[in-house]
């Protein structure tokens, strides 16, 4: 059965507020690293799968995305999918 | 002053265990999503930047990377910076 990558990126809506990134930033400042106007941390999960096609493969990785992986009331999710390296 | 955005992806290295990747693995099991072989969890963060050239933007989010958003005992980080679409 083909292999397939993911990536998936889970990022904060713009409207909720980032207080680990905010302290981040502030962090940052402290360290003497200047001109960071914004800094907002998300969340990045990497996968491999086993699916009989592509389309099929996307379904799965949409409906973990959807269901485990982001929490849609304060997050929005990006998703990339490849075959792997291996299966090529 | 130019202005830069990054986006750092901090990643657990290979040898080191992901209790939360593997939860969510299972998890997607429970769901009825078949087929997934590996799931990690990392972080993907952010940011903006003013800084006087490409070169000096790069350099700044290399060190913060590298001392404030990775440990590098457990984990490794890879970065992409390109100029804001707004002051292009």
């Amino acid at each position: 059965m083909p292999n397939y990558q993911a990536s998936v990126l889970v990022s904060l809506r713009a409207s909720v507020l980032d207080p680990a990134g905010e302290a981040t930033r502030s962090a940052a400042k402290g360290l003497g690293i200047q001109g960071i106007k914004r800094l907002r941390i998300g969340k990045s999960i990497s996968l491999e799968l086993d699916a009989p096609n592509e389309a099929e493969a996307l379904r799965r990785v949409e409906l973990l995305a959807d269901r485990l992986l982001a929490n849609p009331v304060i997050e929005d999710w990006s998703l990339d999918l490849k075959p792997a390296p291996s299966s090529l």
